[in-house]
């Protein structure tokens, strides 16, 4: 019924959001630089506030990283952490607004003027780095990989090994790959649109 | 150079992320209910954390309820915010793990297991709802409309005049539209790959 809206093309509805799952095996396929430069390459252009970009972005290929990351992951992500092609820790950057006087050139006095206080610039940095988080999912769908998103982990265990400079916040961490056997769990239900929406 | 690594076709990734850009003007075009539904038809279906699904959407159609929304915006946006065709308030609802027995049928005890806290499951809520924030700037972009999305707005006064219930957390207002005269301002530039991204 109101898929007559839609102007993006079937092919694109369906590799990012229908036909799009969670994946939880993976291939033994590597996923080289060069693809997420791809990804990276699109998803930049999506908006933050302020164009602050503060997600920062750890890609785990070492095996001495793989060991320090899957023990603080839950238990029942610890498997699939290990065995990915390839994982990442998404973060906020809190220090951010060092980048405004380039990136926002318009105005560069926002750094001082808007992030001076540093609780007011960590909640702007969690808030559009989960901004960045959700283009980066759909970017990684976007090159005909699959992604599998956790928030099942240690997250001051994780700021720690891998942000020792305390200026991070660890968000997610996202193993990417072509999807294994098995894969897919069964398609959970969504909320209806009256749940979710109300006129004023 | 990366872009032979990207299956989405050259028009979707135009329309989403290349040529999309905040608008800051619009026609008088009206927005549709439909339109509206055929957005969240789509963007429903991206992941959340316990397919948790806290995003929240008031729709401010009336001109009683614009009026009491303008003067919440910090100065420069409330011309845009005046004039848009339809105004959206995105707020993450903290209280969604009422849904997840519901939502989450492989492990309906997550409601009592992971989120009787109140301070972890707002955090769960902020991210989660930001993500899905993103998603709806991506949603309105794939129905051929603009958004002009917006952190700049005296928060707690949108929470007690829009959310009296006090469980919700408005997170950006967004103004949605056909885009109108200048309605662009000039690209930013963007983070470099480097800036972002570090291997381990």
């Amino acid at each position: 019924m109101t898929t007559e809206h839609v102007v993006l093309d079937k092919h694109a509805q369906d590799l990012l959001f229908r036909e799009a799952r969670t994946a939880n095996t993976f291939t033994d396929e590597p996923v080289s630089d060069e693809q997420i430069e791809a990804i990276y390459d699109l998803v930049k252009w999506a908006p933050t506030s302020f164009n602050q970009q503060p997600l920062r972005v750890v890609l785990v290929r070492s095996p001495e990283a793989r060991a320090r990351l899957v023990p603080l992951m839950w238990d029942n992500n610890q498997e699939k952490t290990k065995n990915a092609p390839l994982v990442a820790i998404l973060a906020a950057d809190t220090e951010f607004h060092q980048h405004l006087p380039t990136q926002f050139p318009v105005f560069p006095q926002a750094k001082d003027v808007f992030f001076s206080d540093d609780a007011v610039r960590e909640e702007s940095a969690r808030f559009n780095a989960a901004l960045q988080v959700g283009y980066f999912i759909l970017g990684i769908r976007a090159i005909g990989l699959a992604a599998g998103p956790m928030t099942g982990f240690d997250f001051d265990g994780v700021n720690k090994e891998f942000f020792a400079e305390g200026t991070h916040r660890a968000l997610a961490v996202v193993n990417i790959g072509k999807p294994g056997p098995g894969a897919w769990y069964d398609r959970l239900p969504r909320l209806a649109y009256d749940q979710v929406f109300r006129t004023v």
